[in-house]
């Protein structure tokens, strides 16, 4: 088998990458990196990725790192198989440039803390920070308030079409809705309906059964 | 003219994209806009950015914000001009996808941290905060730890050819090369000439030649 992925099932990038692969209905291996143990900070992992963070990803000789760059990588590639997740029209492609980098410039930053604030750090045993989530509350509400408006005339949040730029938005979406900042998702009708179809897409459910597996 | 860019000759973001449109040898309008001011707070310009950042881009009927979303449409758009500034074969185009990921996670956090810090402030009267320079200063020394190593392997981040990856590192690189941050650069060979070489880029020149204009 040609693709290998070198990540764990709970953490959001390694999720992405592996949404993407099931969008396009490819195999791959999975290769489990213990985090617990600081595996992903240790040879062999960080000759794959510099940075000691999952996942790690390989396609034959082509061995790379960043779970955006991955799932770009994935689609480019892989372009006649499953869903499609990009555009070739030059005015689409400049609205999926666009989606792309919001989530990752102006969702993410937000979506990320509460992520690891009110899921990760309790699974730790750690502490949650109050202050931090209050702020991020803020920030994230008047991130989606953009996409509520954005997400009013169109289906996704880069055209009619699911594409990358919603699909690197699941895995933290999928751990907030199990936090309270499921309220500030719910509290917008756009964002609400629209996070609850692309969470509900098949790829996506057998990423999420994997960590039941 | 079709091409327009509303910005500050002096807003990192906006000159990323005068870095594109110059080495793609496009024509373009510029449309200041006064930060001073707050106009990139209020329509007209929050109609084209919602996020009310600099800077916002218009090409006919494509109205698009976010710089790296930009120089991806400039690039995939008008292919056939200029400096090609990406790859087109999918093992080159992973090597780019991962550089351009790599430029927005890790090295402009800490990078774009240090510029506000060490020109931007002192600009506006501001007091630098020292504790963030010290912490950012190592943060950006780690990452330039990394690109050491890869760029002992080829002339660019990603590859033999000057592609976005490069480009986007250029507005931070010339404001870091007049602060005391220039020594993290310098003290890493390679790192040192790749950013001599990008910086001295006749389209580069051009964008600051704008700021004395």
């Amino acid at each position: 088998m040609a693709i290998k992925v070198h990540g764990s099932f709970f953490s959001p990038a390694t999720m992405r990458v592996l949404a993407c692969l099931h969008e396009k209905g490819l195999d791959y291996e999975f290769v489990p990196i213990n985090m617990g143990t600081g595996e992903h900070k240790k040879e062999p992992f960080i000759l794959l990725n510099p940075f000691g963070q999952l996942p790690g990803f390989e396609d034959g000789d082509v061995k790379i790192f960043e779970s955006r760059a991955i799932t770009q990588y994935i689609t480019y590639t892989y372009t006649d198989k499953g869903t499609p997740l990009v555009y070739h029209d030059p005015k689409e492609m400049a609205v999926l440039f666009v989606g792309m980098q919001v989530e990752s410039q102006h969702y993410d930053p937000p979506a990320g803390k509460l992520a690891w604030e009110l899921t990760i750090k309790p699974f730790l045993g750690m502490d949650t920070d109050e202050a931090v989530v209050e702020e991020q509350e803020v920030q994230l509400a008047k991130v989606l308030d953009v996409y509520e408006y954005r997400l009013a005339q169109s289906k996704y949040v880069s055209g009619d079409s699911f594409t990358l730029a919603d699909l690197h938005h699941l895995p933290t979406f999928h751990y907030l809705m199990g936090t309270r900042a499921k309220a500030v998702i719910d509290a917008r009708p756009h964002v609400r309906a629209w996070c609850a179809d692309i969470l509900a897409r098949p790829a996506w459910q057998k990423v999420i059964a994997m960590q039941h597996s």
